[in-house]
């Protein structure tokens, strides 16, 4: 690697320049008045591939263009599918910006502009990484492809349809995508698991209209009563889901991980401190990083029925309603939660109830196995770069276009966060640090030397 | 009693002359512009009494004046409290009257104008049953006091502070209020029981803001959960409210009440298509009647947390919040219930959430006991009048007014209801059947005679 290593030390400065470059093209998805720059920033990307030798697609959808590209065959070797996206949150508040957002500006390590982070400076590790192989060794060691998208702040809908219509065109042996954080600074991190969801609305409906608590109350069932009574019963005071069947398929965390998960630097007392309570909560025999990444989990997210205003009214409501999610974890199928709450719907709601259980969107959990061999390859390419080795996390939240991968391709993923919690993704003054750019890039290098050594499948 | 009813049947006609000159001032009290027009109200009834003979004030309040009469002293015999109130609820919307509100129109056996039956019509029963005493006979066999109200559709506020301020002036035997309904055309009813109120807020508080619930559920309590949780262990599968010590106080039905109520021509089926249940609901035990009018019971009255617009927002609430009410049967007392309420609240309350309660208003059942003699004096009375005994009911609803009069004056009141159901109270083309009228003034007339043949305490 050594001749790589020297081109990157040659060329780091032209490549923060290239970034900066990337980063002036305001390419905000979200705001119809830029759609130009939105296309413009597509054609960048493509333009860098093109620069690599590459076969490249700019393909139209119903939104912003996708920007496929694939290196030349290396037959024999594996084949790595990086995923990233060009498009960026809208700036606004633009007066709180201490630099303005699309001109990028290097100051104490870092550069500051909109995307910096989220996702161009990361993802543009990956391409710079080719491009050092290519120039120092005359060619890539694996068969390369990205798929980069200019949607993922909006919802990422052309991708997933385009996902699930060519799996055969994507096919790869790993998924690569850095478009997350370390676990804190200086201590890189691989996220192999992620939470699935499953989100539902429910409607209870009792009278035919509101009535007065005092002539009807006690005579016929009150909706409000019943969602209560009903949504207090899916979970038990262990914070277990009490739905038949809910935690068959969970798969469980292996002591490996408990242990990992035990010597990571979280402070607990800090996080509670943060989000303000005095005590965590949660599923009994298990640490807050465990209910946090790797247990499933039940939250009411949105309550409505009678009257909400100041004061008392004594109204026995007719209809009460509920947003209500699961987090899955990996191997819980969404389909067969729904079918399970369906059953123990049916078994709670009271007589002279009214249900109607509205299925939302649900996306499966993922996890890549630690034991697996691209994560054990991107360890080893993530510790040469970053001078030791990284953590393995989880992630409590969800990403649909991961579990999209997933489902298409069954390929695990690699989650290879170059970015910081202190980053303002989404925010102003977003910033991404250059030493963390150099060394995603160097990491980026090692992965594809690592992943050619394990071979084809 | 030939003498008077010799009376009641030359000035019928008159009575209901008076009638409509009361029925023409519009004595709007929640109305502003109205407020010259509500004194003039107080004015006439104060006149009514005048004529009578009668010591007379119009007591000025912070709101609308009170009217007080009291008749001369009958040593020896017992006194009864009349309370009515000149006010009238606004007439909007005012196109949809057939005949102008303030202008009384007698058609079909009934006079139609706004405060017919609630309550100018009902309430002068007990004036004009006074006159015919004085006039046939020379005097009146009892003590009678009035007090009449202007802020009945107000909120009655001036008069709960008189009441408690002026139990001697105010002491009795008995109150007298005809101010609802008969069971059903034909079929008049004492009504001897009311519930009580007692009505709270509860606030649940979780995490200082709202959080994504992938990133932290699971490791955080849920103040929607919570409630959820709390509201549906407040009552059980066979609706008995689950509060320790919440029935040990319930004055239970008898069962000569239990009999009464199953006699009752109460069609059922119908009360439950009108309201749009297929079945009923409530405490085992019971039925639909004695749930209704003689048992406690739980509702929330509003729920709130979280999201509650269109789609699905994956947010962890930081706060959730209920409205919730118990009606109370007589004995209950509310301080206790919720002294009672807070304890099992504090035993619900998950670790992690903070929960406050708000005491919103409260009001005890009131009761008569069937065995009363003022109630069985009524009832002959009724009988009287009206060519059949009356039927024994109690209302679910809470009247705080009688709660107050019972309180102060330990006396029992008699819910006299000379009404219709479809007499559209609050409600365009309010109407007042002018038999009930008649047949009220002779009542009242002659619950004059058989509570003095009670004699004295």
């Amino acid at each position: 690697m050594s001749r790589i290593d020297d081109y990157l030390a040659a060329h780091a400065a032209r490549f923060e320049d290239d970034l900066c470059a990337f980063l002036r093209i305001p390419s905000v998805s979200a705001d119809p008045q830029h759609a130009a720059d939105v296309a413009a920033a597509a054609r960048w990307v493509a333009d860098q591939f093109a620069g690599l030798g590459f076969a490249v697609e700019v393909i139209p959808t119903k939104g912003h263009p996708l920007v496929f590209a694939q290196s030349p065959t290396v037959p024999g070797a594996p084949t790595a599918l990086v995923y990233g996206h060009y498009d960026v949150q809208p700036a606004d508040p633009l007066e709180k910006w201490i630099t303005p957002p699309f001109e990028p500006t290097r100051r104490d390590g870092n550069v500051y502009a909109r995307g910096a982070t989220d996702d161009k400076g990361q993802m543009l590790t990956h391409v710079k990484s080719a491009e050092a192989w290519i120039a120092a060794e005359g060619r890539l060691p694996i068969n390369l492809k990205y798929i980069i998208e200019g949607e993922e702040e909006v919802g990422s809908m052309a991708l997933e349809e385009y996902i699930a219509g060519h799996a055969e065109k994507l096919r790869c042996d790993c998924v690569v995508i850095s478009d997350g954080g370390q676990f804190a600074p200086g201590i890189p991190a691989i996220t192999y698991g992620l939470r699935g969801i499953a989100y539902y609305e429910l409607r209870l409906k009792g009278p035919n209209r509101d009535l007065h608590s005092g002539s009807f109350g006690g005579s016929v069932a009150n909706p409000a009563n019943a969602l209560a009574q009903v949504l207090g019963a899916l979970i038990d005071d262990q914070g277990r889901v009490q739905i038949p069947g809910f935690y068959d398929d969970v798969t469980p965390l292996t002591p490996r991980e408990r242990e990992q998960f035990s010597q990571l630097p979280f402070d607990e007392q800090r996080y509670f401190e943060q989000i303000g309570v005095a005590v965590g909560a949660g599923e009994a025999g298990y640490t807050t990083l465990e209910r946090r990444w790797a247990r499933p989990t039940f939250d009411i997210n949105g309550l409505w029925s009678g009257y909400q205003g100041a004061g008392a009214k004594t109204v026995l409501p007719a209809t009460a309603g509920a947003k209500f999610s699961f987090r899955l974890v990996p191997n819980q199928e969404p389909s067969k939660i729904t079918a399970a709450l369906k059953w123990r719907l049916a078994e709670l709601c009271p007589p002279g109830i009214e249900m109607e259980l509205i299925d939302f969107h649900n996306s499966p959990g993922v996890l890549a196995p630690l034991e697996s061999k691209y994560v054990e390859a991107a360890a080893r390419a993530i510790e040469r770069a970053f001078g030791r080795p990284p953590v393995f996390t989880r992630e409590g939240g969800s990403i649909p276009i991961v579990a999209a991968f997933h489902e298409a391709l069954k390929a695990d993923t690699l989650l290879l966060g170059w970015g910081q919690d202190d980053d303002n993704t989404h925010s102003p003054n977003e910033k991404f640090s250059l030493a963390d750019f150099h060394r995603g890039i160097r990491a980026s290098a090692q992965l594809w030397a690592e992943l050619a050594d394990l071979g084809g499948k």
